[in-house]
């Protein structure tokens, strides 16, 4: 319900300043009661998203404008982040081959080191800019075949989608790092210092963990959001 | 439900690999119903922390050690996160002043550019190494009195809940930078870089903004977690 009503903002185009419409209203448009709204409008007051003003009404705060840029807690492919964010995206593989799992991978994928794996290194651009710079690593049975007949520009998820592997979510560690300094010097990388590195391992709908992503994100471009509770 | 058994594994040291407790001895020891049970079971393995192994029972999974790090959804001070990190927290002080609100803080606060403002500089230290820099904005009638007889080494946190404002929640923006070159300079800061900047608007459980903080955290020694959804 809470969710319904930020939408509804942001459908309605309300920007901070900008008075809600009555609760009835909220109501009527929405199918559901009176109260249910009325809970729903005093938890975005306590987020901070929505301001009471005594006999006036409801306004959006200063702080409904930040939102929505990029939640941190939803999992999405960085194609579709990139392409969400406005960019024209371009893929380039640097690198895929067929090789033998680190520890880090195999205690991420739940297989063991040495295990055959899959991994690709890209450079994800927007305009031409180099905006993520990413290794994945994939247990080698997950995506049959020779790795030469795969186009490897494309989504990772979608090509996992399509052999019954649905991510639906991921553990993520967030960090502020410089690419390596073999990596930044292979792919002229370092003049981009600093990425933010989201290191993740993908888990689809049956609790396999399918992928394990080192995604490393601009710095000077790419920020996350996210709404903090005590 | 689900955030019970997580405790109940940490508290009982399971590590990856380790087997369950069956769902009736779940259930016995929560004080709730095996069907309850079973249903945060499912979720704890669609999140991939459990895994099910037919006719064996429920483990561990490899990411299931990955899980509490430093959950990125969680609002705690700063002294608070450091300390649960196992730091010894020292805090300098390295400037207090009233001032006025720049037009960053203004909107996120809520106030009007130029408005009166405390803003407090600090530099967090666990084990005498820099950890976290922190600038922190303040309506200057929040926290009234003179500020020279006030301790601004404790939590900013636990000062504003000693006025009635408690802080529930919080918009943040994460991202990574290098410190900004004059301060980096200012405070002999720019060594440490690269730091994960938390650009946080603090808000009160009345729904007021009641801090805009900058925290740098060193990007060295601080990362987050967090699950994320598709």
């Amino acid at each position: 319900m809470r969710d319904d009503i930020a939408a509804l903002i942001a459908h309605d185009g309300l920007v901070p300043g900008d008075q809600l419409p009555t609760e009835q209203t909220l109501a009527d448009r929405l199918g559901r009661s009176r109260s249910t709204v009325r809970e729903a409008l005093r938890l975005l007051e306590q987020e901070g998203l929505l301001r009471a003003v005594q006999g006036k009404g409801r306004f959006v705060s200063a702080l409904g404008g930040l939102r929505v840029e990029r939640p941190v807690t939803k999992y999405e492919s960085i194609t579709d982040m990139l392409e969400a964010l406005g960019y024209a995206v371009t893929n380039a593989v640097l690198d895929v081959s067929e090789s033998e799992a680190t520890q880090a991978e195999a205690l991420s994928l739940g297989i063991s080191a040495g295990d055959p794996v899959i991994r690709l290194t890209r450079l994800r651009c927007g305009d031409d800019i180099p905006l993520v710079f990413s290794i994945n690593t994939v247990p080698r049975d997950l995506l049959p075949g020779p790795i030469v007949h795969r186009d490897w520009t494309g989504s990772l998820t979608k090509a996992l989608a399509g052999h019954g592997y649905n991510i639906v979510s991921s553990l993520a560690r967030i960090s502020a790092v410089d690419v390596p300094a073999d990596l930044g010097k292979k792919y002229s990388l370092s003049t981009y210092d600093p990425w933010l590195l989201v290191t993740e391992t993908c888990i689809a709908d049956d609790g396999t963990p399918v992928v394990y992503a080192t995604d490393y994100h601009r710095g000077s471009d790419i920020a996350f959001n996210v709404l903090r509770r005590s």
